[in-house]
């Protein structure tokens, strides 16, 4: 499988277009707002949130509730767009005084792409930049994600993504007793977090950072579980699927690091303390004992659930402004203050949860017998029965 | 710029194909076999480090010293093939009593490839996972990846890889002034550690590991100077180049997270004290005053030094054995001990700088004018002046 | 550069993500227009292209009449999809004896993709084949194309497609003296032949199998001036660009074959006859006295221009029915009759000149430094110089 | 599936990786042996074909007998690389005054990639470019496709290249009864050509060309037999696999033209002669009455015989020279000769089989269960079962 998205923050509307996604899936409109609402939800977002409520409109691949085969394309529209026209307007402008020439940025915002963007596609005006590079674009990756996720639920895999550190108050009780569990307290939760007592701080650091003029960030961890082992490969470095999924979330704005499993703990723990033991049972086949791997062994699955976190930082767009320079002017400035959020981490995990979808499904597809959805359901459950009987 | 590799750890050879690097570069064995001969090295290897002494051979490619534009072949041949000629062998066996068939292997490894990979491969002899699956493979990665670090040393880009932690001590000095004074103090390390002091403890520290029958992990940092502004992309999420070197640490074996610049700590820290300040200085261009992001903005590089660490989980090989099932008899048993090292992060820091060297050459081949290494030089430093004088 | 395309025939759009284009670029809506009305043109094209004059809307990637550097894209609606909103409606059908049902096809025409398609994705309603595999498509590729198109043009390639056969007549008289003229006559021909005696013979034919309820095919030839020498390469099999130019050609609906230069004539006439003796003149540089291999040595351009023929099979939907078998009855049938063009050549003519567009421009836009269109410029001029030089 | 390769024509060896190939699948050096000697024989060819007994090295991938999984790398030394390592020698030259300085080559020759090359990559000794450009390296794409021919024909697909035309001479009789017979019979010709009597007249075509310090070019057909229906895919243009054959075929030394069954003659006859209709029989399923368009509707395989038609052009290295320009002293002169065939097309022939064998096999190993070899065969057994009860 494969995608492309298009889309400016501002501009009429955001694209994407799926190519590879089995014939014959059950796939309606629900299934992806469902995600772009949750993406909207969150404790210290801003006021765009409620400005825009996203929804989808399927433009192509789906007939009748079902996917066809071809590819499938996604369009969210940007409300406020018609705000934007003259601005953000495809044809060339007539008049050079207009409002669109006036509002040319030339302030790069420290922590953005603006500078090293404008540097590197020669912008001068850097709001050329920052309609791409905005977390807006996270909208259809989740939309993508979204078609993913609703695959891998009808093949019994399941994810959840959850919040376990906000501006460094940590989850203490990860004590939940199976996925749907996490999923309906973190649900249920503001900033996406299982331990209610930690939420309530994370959230008291959302406040005391916004009263500061000031951001703060976190960690997401993503579960799936359901994968069959076996899938990626050890064969050749490019197709282990954790260097895959760490692609992924590095990938996604503002995300800074990846681990799976224990991670960065593996190096402060005895190899007898991080490896999981291989057991076996009549009727349930091969497991391990623990899980400090994360579900992945030599870049493929282990049958066991999988675990992978990502670091995002704070949003850069600060009341607190940061030092930056005026790319005429070369003046140094204090950098500009737009509407923004004092944390988006509860929404990152979202963008999370769906991007490790889309990883996860594609390595699916890939794998196994994929032009229509009932083969590769098959094909994925006798890889499930030889697992459990090699 | 892509490569292949093939090639069993006890099979007669490795090879690497590389396609796509510029003409007219000059490039020699002694540049592959210096970096051969680096990861070789290091506190805490096993016995197979002596026997072995990695020689590259150039078999296609290269002429009089030169890159031809052709895709270049690197074989770097098993020291210990003859011995494995019977076992290893790639006609069919006659005999069904042989060694080969003696040595066949229904044990998987815990924390190795050997289960899951013999699950998806369909091999009940796990031999055929763990020649493939063996770190051995990172030999020829290395390889392909000291040609692309004589690309960029030639282009004025430099890397150092050093270790920052092994089994849970942490280099605590890391005041080097500058790369080269980084690179000579920790060539000399036989811990590849900047700080000397914490160097002794890490050796302690696999000491006692290898007295305990256990092993110990650590964190790898790489830091590259001299990348021009805005290589990578922030207007597609799969053009990110954080993105891509996050996959190629994780898809070293044994790595099991990631992280650029202040990585996690991001998550404990506001937005105020983790993006950087953008200032300008005449004949300098834009610079930041600080570094904190690892030289990454929007998933390009901002020309400040890039800044990767990633983390090595111990060795699952391990003495002191860990439980397991054979896959025959599907009785437990206590792992299998081969030779082993106790620690293998120096080594891997080697790894990890030859494999981020390729990312970054990659890069620069991709995006500037790259059939000619005139070309390409003649392109960067134009984009260089770009940068400064924007 | 790469894209994808998506869309229905009589869904509610057709859709096409660009991915790669340099930024700076002038690129308005209609310069994409002007080719899809070029598409819709032709002698011998049925009621279909009365009723739908396609429109691009540009829904990403461009700003104030220049590209980004950010995914373009390009929307054409069917204007038609109002009246098919039952029979394609992306939602679940409630009411299973609804008209959508009812005109479920079980009938697959010869010659098309009904029946392989339905068998591969399990299709039982063979609409859910022929809304994709429909030529329809290729109004996005057209769009796609014209963006290709606009920027070689701006970097000094031209482009022409004419019409050299249909339905077994020839164009005898080829004798143009510019590409230039080649375009305007052509433009002017109903059937885009230069020949104004053949092309009248073309639509007498046109009319003749019209009249028999037949269809007819033809020849169409492109050719390319202005590419710099050595664009494409030998290194690699892959690389070579007179085969990716085939792989286009062939995948436009109902091509049968493509050649290049004097193609299938090659295999008639000695090789003194078929390769091209090189000159050189001072301030011209390299030339080839004759251009019989059109353009191509080893994979890569040679300067001379481009010529490339691709033969389109006559459209399958004939009013004289061919037999098939019903799917579901097992009964044979008398190939049901769609509303259908006589002959599509000159239709095919345009798509096959933005189909070789694109994959020019895209092997520009690949091996030069073109993240700016400013830099794409002067690096092909730079090459440009080296080749006139050498 | 992918495959690299690498090899200068008088350098030490050539090599190449694939990447992909299913683990437990029978493959010996044999089977390969067998189309590298193959490739070696025909009516026609010059003294190196008698030098060079090739035989390929397995050094990666197979062991006793069968794939693991793992890349697999062939090697094919060059038997007189002991003559070249002056002239074609990795490291740096010592002596300026050297024999390989003597030789730099100055004259490009026409018809061949040497000039463009040249430019290209800033070679001004064109040996740089012919030893890479040169045929020689379809050894190593033979070797890649007899392992997929391995793969096919152990999944019930058999192929076929056979010559029906040399410098003019076309086969008349094609009158086979069976796969079989083509191969049998065209196996013992040196012509590679099923018509016997037109055989003779090619050889004797071949010696007059000979004669005349000439040399004649020709067309091959390949036909494969037994592909499921259904492989490739109409949903997006770069998934057709008839586009991915005519790329193949195109990248092949010295072919300028493809066509899928009757290819061209598809513009000279009306639509109801060109299409084929679609019968059923109990137990047999679909099937065409008529194989017209060779095999492909809609991009995707019918289950009917493949058959594709690649012209190749006449070897340029002539006896009888053409004029080309020293690119140092910018003198003109006749084209310098090197040892050379009159004719390769009953080489290539071999050649073609093998690369279309690699593109089918590719195909089947993409869009099936294709891990295990066994799961392969099942899945593709699966797919013909669709196919006949569909």
């Amino acid at each position: 499988m494969r995608y492309l998205t298009a889309g400016e923050s501002h501009g009429p509307q955001l694209t994407t277009i799926i190519e590879g996604m089995p014939a014959g899936m059950p796939l309606i409109a629900e299934d992806i707002n469902n995600e772009l609402a949750r993406r909207q939800k969150g404790y210290g977002r801003g006021r765009r949130m409620q400005i825009e409520k996203d929804e989808v409109q399927i433009t192509a691949g789906i007939r009748h509730g079902q996917t066809l085969g071809s590819p499938i394309a996604l369009v969210v529209e940007n409300n406020d767009w018609k705000h934007w026209t003259g601005i953000m307007g495809q044809e060339p402008l007539d008049d050079p005084s207009s409002e669109a020439v006036k509002r040319k940025i030339s302030r790069p915002r420290p922590g953005h792409a603006d500078l090293n963007g404008a540097i590197k596609y020669g912008h001068r005006d850097m709001r050329n930049v920052l309609e791409r590079s905005s977390a807006r674009e996270t909208t259809v990756r989740v939309a993508a994600g979204a078609a993913a996720k609703k695959l891998l639920s009808l093949l019994g895999v399941e994810l959840v993504a959850h919040v376990v550190e906000i501006g460094g108050v940590k989850a203490q009780n990860l004590s939940y007793s199976s996925l749907e569990e996490l999923r309906e307290v973190t649900e249920e939760s503001p900033v996406r977090c299982f331990d209610t007592a930690a939420g309530k701080e994370m959230m008291a650091a959302i406040d005391e950072a916004k009263k500061n003029g000031d951001t703060i960030g976190g960690v997401v961890e993503v579960i799936a579980e359901g994968m069959p082992a076996g899938v990626g490969s050890y064969v050749h470095y490019d197709r282990k699927l954790d260097g895959k999924l760490a692609a992924a979330i590095m990938s996604i704005n503002a995300f800074k690091g990846v681990e799976i499993g224990i991670g960065f703990e593996a190096a402060r723990k005895p190899g007898s303390q991080v490896h999981d033991e291989i057991a076996w049972e009549e009727g349930r086949g091969y497991f391990r004992k623990t899980n400090r791997l994360g579900g992945f062994e030599g870049g493929m699955t282990t049958g066991m659930p999988i675990v992978v976190r990502g670091v995002m930082k704070p949003i850069p767009t600060l009341y607190k402004p940061l030092l930056s320079v005026d790319i005429d002017s070369k003046e140094p400035f204090s950098a500009s203050i737009e509407r923004s959020d004092a944390c988006a981490v509860p929404a990152a995990a979202v963008v999370c949860e769906n991007v490790v979808a889309w990883e996860l499904a594609s390595a699916l597809v890939d794998q196994f017998y994929a032009d229509r959805f009932d083969t590769l359901k098959a094909t994925i459950e006798e890889q499930r029965r030889t697992a459990r009987d090699f």
